[in-house]
């Protein structure tokens, strides 16, 4: 397999721009949540009220410290380029560090970014932007486990579920791997696809790259995207099933949410968990016999303690199946079905 | 609605490059069967042994008739495009015709290709090029009535069958529209829309582009792409069947065949119709809830008369519903169950 996943270099100086909160850099806020050690510094512009606890750093500084890649993890105001950043940029390709982007506009476009990048010998990044040559798929069967997030819907989850769920793997000593295919989970793994960029023809073909064939033990918990009921991308979640091949699939859900998007499509509903996990088995199925939804993972944020126990315990009444809220459960149930009991002497 | 499909100036000139027959130039073969009263005359280079049976035209004398199109009907040797092809459609963009072409080299990509044309004002059409600025699917209802043709499995005749469905309704007065997906149906139509080249968050939506809100009482018939049960292109199908909306879906299957890509994708088989049916409709019923398969479409190609009746007797018996070859019996038990019977005084 020639074509390789976007790859970013670590440690990372994190970009915070003029983000007047942590929720204005929420990728960048992801990113050092689930992987502070790669995580060396912030960068904050003028007038930057975010903080995420990092030390500031210069450009200089990050570089004499090892930093590989300066991470955009926040997006400007109207989603352009603004002056301000393009010069900020040109100065982190100077001082040695590469540039990764989820930015609409590409960093490679702007010429004076392209030429500081050609001229240090540096790399750009544009996590929206798949690597060429990627091949259709072949459906053939490859060695390792494989599991993928999938959902009712949009954000309920499916990154932090991949992510919880290959975190507590490890720590039970499996050897996992949380495969990215959105902007925020690149960062976060360091690589991934871009799936949903992908031209259709090639997009079980790019899943197969993402997750290609491992030692028979290993797993590879892949970041699920859409929903096979959403208006406008469920071909994006179809091309992930068939190209992941995974033998365990988790169902992930908003606890209470009734429409599709929150109420973004008109007249769109959300299917009920079974109607959910009917349909995902049937798609997944066409590439992978084996595959069947081995957990729910609902999201109960909006929900006291008392309401988001009986949300799960009904989720698990309906389905036969572990339910859990990655934050407020943890994964333990899921994994306890699929691996079996956590392994003397190791504690998850 | 801003962006609009690919659209290719009429009359055509066919090239025909140096194909050694008819076969190896199938694509202009195809336009020319489907569309003779657009199809002004054929260009040849030397050594060419195909013959569509029209007239040889240089390209002025092409021009000074009015055509509007060099259509690239066949691919060269190799898949590139060969200097005397380069010099070939430099002349043609000189004499004042447009190009359009599907071959995977891009037109706009060959300097002199590209010079010519800006020098000449004449329009270079990639079909293989989606148009840009495509939205995503907004999934809400449009007036018109639309049908999609699909399948169990890739190359079965679903551009066939949409072409004689929509030919035949216009011969019996119905106002009708076939919609193109791909390379020789957008030459056949004049436009359409490259879907499996299209990016896969925008797919559904380039759909809705392609068959926008219509008449209450016309019909668009919508090719389609792939199959639900390809491991390499179902995401394009899916997209295809929530972007089209279509109330009436034709299911199209080579009789006979068992095999996906009949045996290139190893381990894969086809389903049955009665599975191609739910799985189908199921999808379907997502963004349009009123939809159902209306008829089959059975390719006997392979087979002798008998055969072939019996075919269609066995996959009309199996499904409860009218099975036609749109080659060897026609269209009219599809549309008869679809609008009723042929109007009196037209013959069709």
């Amino acid at each position: 397999m020639t074509v390789q996943p976007v790859s970013i270099r670590p440690p990372y100086l994190l970009f915070l721009g003029a983000a007047e909160t942590n929720l204005g850099a929420k990728t960048a806020t992801g990113v050092a949540a689930w992987r502070p050690e790669i995580c060396a510094g912030q960068y904050r512009l003028p007038g930057c009220g975010a903080d995420l606890g990092l030390p500031d750093l210069t450009f200089e500084e990050a570089a004499a410290q090892g930093v590989g890649s300066l991470v955009i993890g926040t997006a400007s105001v109207g989603g352009g380029l603004p002056d301000d950043w393009v010069a900020t940029f040109v100065a982190a390709l100077e001082a040695g560090l590469d540039i990764a982007s989820g930015l609409h506009a590409r960093l490679a476009a702007v010429p004076a970014i392209a030429e500081a990048a050609a001229r240090n010998g540096r790399a750009l990044h544009d996590v929206r932007v798949p690597p060429a040559g990627l091949p259709c798929g072949t459906g053939a069967p490859r060695s390792g486990h494989r599991l993928l997030t999938v959902g009712t819907d949009c954000a309920v989850g499916k990154m932090f579920t991949a992510l919880a769920l290959g975190r507590d793997m490890a720590a039970r000593g499996v050897a996992a791997d949380f495969r990215a295919t959105g902007q925020t989970g690149i960062f976060i793994a360091g690589s991934g696809m871009p799936v949903d960029a992908v031209v259709s023809d090639f997009l079980s073909g790019s899943v197969e790259v993402l997750c290609p064939a491992a030692d028979p033990d290993h797993w590879d918990l892949i970041e699920g995207q859409g929903s096979l009921f959403h208006p406008a991308y469920a071909a994006v979640s179809l091309g992930l099933l068939h190209g992941a091949q995974a033998e365990a699939l988790v169902l992930c859900h908003e606890a209470g949410r009734t429409l599709i998007d929150d109420g973004g499509y008109d007249g769109y509903a959300l299917p009920s968990l079974t109607e959910a996990i009917a349909a995902n088995e049937a798609a997944a199925r066409i590439t992978c016999p084996a595959a069947r939804v081995v957990g729910i993972a609902l999201n109960t944020r909006a929900l006291g303690e008392a309401e988001a126990r009986a949300a799960l315990e009904a989720a698990s009444a309906e389905t036969g199946l572990p339910a859990i809220d990655p934050v407020r459960t943890g994964t333990a149930p899921i994994l306890d079905a699929l691996l079996g009991p956590v392994p003397a002497g190791v504690s998850a």
